[in-house]
């Protein structure tokens, strides 16, 4: 399948391809071939009014038809071949296999809000009439789910598949009822482009109207405000930058009628490394926190990028550990050229802190390529500077070294906002590690124990989610069968008959 | 029991009343004895501080403390006796039957969080390891729920127990295990007062650290800005006009870490009259309406105030016997003198819009005392005029004359969002019923089949928000057991031993 560089809207090509932009291949750090339209004011137009056209049949069909339409969209993604395996790793540099993974989870994702709409879709609750009750009669009362209208997703660098054009925004819209208007990545754009004509083709074949996904291709940033400010855009969700999801939010916040943001932004996800395991297991920690760090080149929303401990007599065992682990890392290549600058340049700021020291690099590599890095700091340092909260995007973690374990609470209520933490204990640091569990359970959305950070689980349990800045809304979860729920709101239904109630609520 | 006028901050009574304001005799129009303090910033501030602290230990209290603390509350507010009946019958010109009724909806409120949170809180989803999964182990996780910390609560003038100190918001945050820090209604803080004082022997009785409650009197709106933009402050609860709403949010939404705010605002709560319904009890109809309409004088969030039909041959029946209802009604008094003189304002506004007439009002009182009336107009003066659209807070109601059904469903989608909307039919309208419902679902939060919009059930299956403007976040309800998932939000447990987790689950 040739790329025609165009939007897909409505299940219509359209677009400029002579005034667009290029994506770059991220292993050699040039400029690809084919040249991708910036869509116009008028294109996302027409996708959104599509889209809210589509809301008005796509909202009312029964969850086995959604069910339908998912699973179509897995198999046309499957069925893009090693064409699609091939795009999004010269597009974004991140391996064959981890691009076979991540469409494995994307197809996964979608099969598992089938499944959830096939099983019921919600539980029904159904307060039954009491004509008798004294002093007023209690009316019949059905609680239901109504889906919000059109959804306006932008899609995540990092995850070319699974949180971007069929990924878990779109499939979670799409599953709750909501047509999806998906603002493509500009550092991938050709990917894009095949799983929106999968999505597409699957639209088609289960004769859904094509208005219910378009993708807007651009680099325009005027795209995106116009999105999320028109009136018909019900709900927003968004995986990025704290910077431009913030921007995003303020625009949302001068709307007239507000609405729903599911923004993911940064997160450190701290590691807590306690005495005892420390003390018998420091090696294997070590290794375990590079390799950790070092997956996906550091570009994991839940990449561990800040490790507390006490500086007791196994500290320094452990850095040692640390330092030769990381010396041994080859340089990689990251999924634009642009973060590779924004990581080597917060890299040199870190350098540049007071009371920051490197402790080790990796191996420096070509000049698109990046070394990874470990530093310590005290905390003292690390209240000073509230830069040192921030993430750097990338193969960089901060080693936060307390000089006892008060200290290491005292980092535990400071922190701000978290996807994750993970607490690495032995059953003899249990006293202190669920002193610790209840304070830092207040600032992540989820709370591991000896466990890496990296890996999302997939599954109704899930909550990948967490306090500001890990997220704009902590009250949801953008993985797992609980993220339909970000697109849908209750709605009560009092003395209704049958006829008039959805399917799940008669009886 | 005699008043202080204080406010009541983790269990002290504190304010300068020699600077204060008084509230009003609804009845007469005359203001009370009582002097009551405005606080001061600093008492805020120590609310919010002492609610920060109480946080720690109340938030890991178990479930049936909470439940036996929210018992206690309800115990508590019913010894208050006669007094409490008296001084919030005379601050709000209600009656004493309605606010006994309300006494009994508060306590009966604070006793359904109490069994939620005895019968288990929510349900636990747990999705067990699989270290035996190809390619990766599945980890285990368990999803559960935090308490998002202080929250601050805004009372609402024309519920003085239900939707005040001890109402609704109230009762869900402490059910989920925030504190409260709660803002009186200067037109009823008598009432306030003695409800907090409840609560505060309740704390003391149960052993929780008095921090857990604040009473914060005052007329001042630099207090509300205080609390909303308090970085300790997680959440907001608020029931009032658009106006005031708004101006919340819009702070709110200044705040450095974005929280949750729970506005709700007004409602006009159409009725749609289907012509087959029309035509056999159209009489019984427009008594009904009037009656709905004169409920708690007209100051319900769930009043009428729109009446959609088609101009049919039994319309003119149907607006005499409405002529004939409305005429008879007494002049009634409103909850406060700036409350009759803005629903005034609002009625005589309504007579000079050209196309609007006045089809009845009823017997003019004396000068505190406001009358009722029933309006007509067609769609085309209400699409012309978009205050039509706005609520007017009282005993006064708009007929829109529909040419034919076709227009009734294009007001059904042309109209903002409401609490609730009712759709009065027969069996023989069922085919126009179901077209309209499907329409008209998406605008309201509760639909309602034959029976009027006031009273609303306080159960499981009961949602009280809507699409904005009728609340700020529509995914949510303010009445009802399901009030207690805006003050909380989810947590996923990785690999966690059952000691670091909460009971629930635990195994």
């Amino acid at each position: 399948m040739s790329l025609t560089g165009q939007n897909l809207i409505a299940g219509q090509y359209s677009g400029d391809i002579e005034q667009g932009f290029t994506a770059f291949n991220a292993f050699t750090g040039e400029p690809m071939s084919t040249t991708f339209a910036d869509a116009t004011s008028s294109e996302v137009e027409t996708a959104i009014t599509r889209a809210h056209e589509a809301f008005c049949s796509y909202s009312q069909l029964d969850a086995p038809m959604r069910a339908r339409f998912l699973r179509t969209i897995g198999e046309q993604i499957l069925a893009l071949g090693d064409e699609l395996v091939e795009i999004a790793s010269t597009e974004t540099g991140l391996p064959h296999m981890r691009i076979q993974g991540e469409r494995g989870r994307t197809v996964g994702q979608l099969g598992l809000f089938a499944d959830l709409l096939e099983s019921g879709e919600y539980q029904a609750v159904i307060d039954h009439a009491d004509p008798a009750r004294e002093p007023l009669p209690k009316p019949d009362t059905r609680l239901g789910y109504l889906p919000l209208g059109v959804v306006g997703v932008f899609a995540a660098s990092n995850f070319p598949l699974a949180f971007s054009t069929a990924g878990g925004d779109t499939a979670s819209a799409l599953a709750a009822g909501c047509p999806v208007v998906m603002k493509a990545h500009a550092a991938h754009p050709g990917t894009s482009e095949l799983v929106a004509k999968a999505i597409t083709t699957a639209a088609q074949l289960c004769d859904i109207d094509a208005g219910v996904f378009s993708l807007i291709q651009g680099k325009n940033y005027a795209i995106a405000s116009q999105i999320v400010k028109h009136p018909l855009i019900k709900a927003v969700g968004f995986t990025g930058s704290e910077r431009v999801g913030m921007i995003l939010q303020r625009q949302i916040w001068e709307r007239e009628e507000p609405i729903p943001f599911y923004g993911e932004l940064g997160s450190v996800n701290p590691q807590f490394l306690m005495p005892n395991k420390l003390a018998s297991e420091g090696s294997e920690l070590a290794q375990g926190l590079v390799a950790s760090m070092m997956m996906g080149q550091g570009q994991f929303c839940t990449s561990p990028g800040i490790w507390v401990l006490v500086a007791d007599d196994n500290y320094d065992a452990f850095t040692s550990v640390v330092a030769e682990e990381i010396k041994k890392q080859p340089a990689g290549v990251m999924l634009t050229p642009q973060m590779a600058a924004g990581f080597k340049q917060s890299v040199e700021a870190r350098k540049a802190v007071a009371g920051v020291t490197l402790l080790a690099e990796s191996e420096a590599g070509e000049g698109h390529q990046v070394q990874a890095s470990v530093f310590e700091t005290d905390l003292s340092t690390f209240i000073a500077n509230e830069s040192l909260q921030e993430e750097v995007f990338g193969t960089s973690a901060l080693i936060v070294k307390c000089s006892d374990f008060n200290e290491v609470l005292q980092f535990s209520t400071l922190i701000k906002g978290n996807l994750t933490a993970s607490i690495h204990a032995l059953d003899t640091d249990l006293s202190q590690s669920k002193t610790l569990a209840l304070s830092v359970a207040h600032k992540v959305g989820r709370l591991i124990y000896n466990q890496m950070p990296t890996g999302v689980e997939v599954c109704a349990s899930m909550n990948h989610g967490g306090p500001f800045p890990a997220s704009t809304d902590l009250r949801t979860t953008s993985v797992g069968s609980e993220a339909i729920k970000r697109f849908q709101r209750p709605i009560c239904y009092q003395n209704m008959p049958n006829e008039l109630l959805p399917s799940l609520l008669q009886g």
